[in-house]
């Protein structure tokens, strides 16, 4: 490599850690609006935080970043790193998808995502759908304009999924669900005619969140998860968010009358967290420091939440700890009735509380309802409705309110339409994984039982976390799993555990 | 004013705003590396500050705000709303001094600012100068050279001092320090040799973490502090910091042997951040939303922290809840001797623990030291020594180690060398305030008998807050006291409450 070459790469490198400098300010901007934030703060914070997306947008369109992009893209392979290529060709697809936007209509679009977001809290709390109307309806706007900026082949959809799962076509996901589907509609009715109706009302005795605190931390512990590089902090909504490797950060919220929010929300959360943890140190500040794609991350949250969380396995080492932070509310209750109890599946409204079985019929009618938002098939005023009729249709009930309907989830209010298909996504690649890291660890229960969670973090490292944003989500799950996507594992963990736990 | 003015207003206060967004996420920043932040985040965090504060210096000194400030001032005085001129006279000075410093130095001056804080720390805890010094000797050198670009009439020292107090020069200082001296010392000699020797053996009880924020969280409200526009966080440094008037944070350091450090630490930080809450709403986000200077600044801190937080007046409303929230800690200690407890004087290590009496002589000596460091009398090595010896001179005790004597303070540790005449100087406003207040509100004593603190609160925003950065210190104390800065108020003030405390 020459020394010009050097050169370039050193100031590629300069650019792309001044771009991270922004992405860093506005992570922490938003881990302390849903966090820490005063009540009167809000407004002002949106607006701080919609000029500096659009700063940062400015940057990321600037002829600098043309310049580098050029010019690293030029050179013979043998004459670029070849993570420092990688690095310009995916900053070279965001580059190209950001020049499309005017930078007037961003700023006002950042500006607008920053402050739905409250009122969707608000509208939320209220069961309002009126009050998000208008901002959902400009969101959609929005993002139909995007659609048409960045093009699609077949469906306007496809131009917003991609930036949540890279490569993914409405084709795809059609032919993935209805698969998906097709399979497990059937073993969802099965589990719900079963007379097998386990105890749950156990589940529900009061349970401080100091208690439930210190059972969070000692499971997040146990994940590996680095607290020295991160902390837990209490949230409405909980997520996991990464500053960088050494400062990623994981939320809970907390019902003092079911401990499972929190219990399985920070599992959830901590698996995306050993993601963001374990990206490699050497292209930090890089955009190859990122996750995948939404799904793959999906993938850690819901591996760990679910596959490792909800297994027999893992509470043969667990349920002591909790019965004693829990006082007495499991008295009496054995670890086969606690197990059958955190597994009882069945239709419900919310989709964050759902359970395995459903959980991707939640999914799906979302998935539905954007497509056809996004296209024009349907408008933002028809959106209770058809929420509701989707309800009826994939799980058989109705939504007695707003809240516990459309107005759900915070997404749509922050712009997110086409993020929904990756936990899905996201669910199925987990399954697959599980089946890998089985074949690879022959051992995996016991570890499990005895609490050893760091193989199992090291199969996912070396799988999954280590590449970052330098392989494909196709790349990594085929090299991992040695296929591509396959619903039927899925299919078949699920199979397995529910036909023994409902006894079909 | 013509249409276009109005337009070049228009898109002045826009450039002002997003200014401002950087501003806003850098003291967010800030705060949450001295308040949340995991351990291992600190390096990358003082990387991403350093590189974003480096955009905002380039923002700051770019022809874009060159264009703006040549064409407003250009204007008839007529043809500019009054506030936005002034605004723009106010950019103006920041702009000539940033543009004479090389954007590559400012980005390395960013970066060791930013990890030499964390070092200091390091240092202070390890007793150990020499892990401070090679840093400090970085910070000063810069500081020499900044000197130097930003020209002086008589002492570079004082090209630095105006940052923190526009239009102060040494020879000011060295003539009102003089003052205070000469009368001061004869006060504190009396003091020290006065047989009246208050017990304070109680201030040691035992006294919960939880019990002490239940104090300063009530204290705070008193005092008018919004907990809806703020919130009360622990650190290891107590600060105040303002990131709009809709979000300004306290926060404390917690000592259970020692309820003071929490007490007035969060009376005095309320004062800075009653200045910040009430600057006023219309000049939001603009360089005009900020205090006048850190003099101004001080005194209001300073005002509330010992004129009123130290007053028998205000105990005489507050002892009660404190008892009641200590426990036992004051049983049989009546209201008088507390007031004495807490009021002793006397010559002592620590500054920010030190008495009303002889807090100024600390200050004077750093004075001293900075300015001889600056213009290369002394050097840093030589530090430890000078520092000893200024403290055997001022207070006539020397520090059994460097964490109690020259390595106490944090400020040279971020490069702030002109900072700590602000103390003094707001000391002296301070009192200066004092004297005008009970001039117009004459039932001050009463007001605060009656934890009336509001009317004592709304002098200081007509006479100091609602002005913001539009007025200078001299104005602002000219305004509202009929006279300049005057060291006597401060002088009559000590000796009033120190005669009859200690029956001179």
């Amino acid at each position: 490599m020459s020394e010009t070459n050097d050169q370039l790469e050193q100031q590629f490198l300069e650019h792309m850690y001044t771009m991270n400098a922004y992405e860093q300010a506005l992570g922490l901007m938003e881990w302390d609006a849903r966090t820490k934030i005063p009540d009167k703060g809000a407004d002002d914070r949106a607006e701080a935080v919609g000029r500096l997306s659009t700063e940062l947008f400015q940057l990321t369109t600037s002829d600098k970043t043309a310049y580098f992009l050029e010019n690293i893209l030029a050179c013979n392979e043998e004459e670029v790193t070849p993570w420092i290529r990688k690095a310009a060709e995916e900053l070279k697809k965001q580059y190209d998808r950001s020049v499309q936007i005017p930078s007037e209509e961003y700023r006002e679009y950042s500006i607008l995502t920053a402050k739905s977001e409250a009122v969707w809290e608000k509208a939320k709390e209220a069961n309002d759908f009126e009050m998000l109307r208008p901002y959902l309806e400009k969101l959609v706007d929005f993002n139909r304009r995007f659609a048409e900026y960045w093009g699609y082949e077949k469906h306007p959809y496809d131009a917003l999924l991609v930036d949540y799962e890279p490569d993914m076509t409405t084709q795809v996901l059609d032919d993935v669900f209805s698969r998906l589907h097709k399979r497990l509609q059937p073993l969802v009715d099965e589990v719900a005619s079963s007379p097998v109706k386990p105890d749950t009302s156990f589940l529900f005795e009061p349970f401080s969140k100091e208690k439930q605190t210190a059972v969070s931390s000692n499971i997040l512990r146990q994940m590996t998860y680095d607290f020295e590089a991160g902390r837990l902090d209490e949230t409405a909504h909980p997520f996991a968010l990464g500053l960088n490797p050494s400062d990623v950060r994981v939320t809970t919220s907390y019902d003092e009358r079911d401990f499972r929010t929190a219990l399985f929300g920070t599992i959830h959360e901590g698996g995306h967290a050993l993601y963001e943890q374990n990206l490699p140190q050497q292209w930090k500040s890089t955009v190859l420091s990122d996750g995948a794609s939404m799904g793959i991350h999906e993938s850690q949250s819901l591996f760990w939440e679910n596959i490792v969380g909800r297994s027999k396995a893992f509470w043969e080492n667990n349920y002591e700890m909790l019965r004693e932070e829990a006082g007495q509310a499991f008295d009496g209750v054995t670890l086969d009735a606690f197990y059958r109890a955190v597994n009882t599946a069945g239709p419900s409204l919310i989709r964050i509380e759902a359970d395995e079985l459903t959980y991707t019929l939640h999914i799906m009618l979302r998935y539905e309802i954007e497509k056809q938002l996004i296209n024009g098939d349907i408008e933002v005023k028809d959106l209770p409705e058809i929420w509701n009729e989707k309800m009826q249709k994939y799980l058989g009930i109705t939504p007695p309110d707003h809240s516990s309907g459309v107005l759900q989830d915070v997404h749509w209010s922050f712009g997110a339409f086409g993020y929904f298909p990756s936990y899905a996504l996201g669910y199925m690649y987990a399954a697959q994984f599980y089946h890998a890291v089985r074949r690879d660890i022959p051992e995996f229960d016991t570890h499990l039982r005895e609490g050893n969670l760091a193989p199992v973090k090291q199969w996912m490292t070396n799988h999954v976390h280590q590449y970052g944003k330098k392989k494909t989500p196709a790349e990594i799950i085929k090299e991992a799993t040695g296929e591509s996507i396959n619903p039927d594992y899925l299919l078949d963990y699920l199979e397995t555990k529910y036909r023994n736990l409902y006894s079909l």
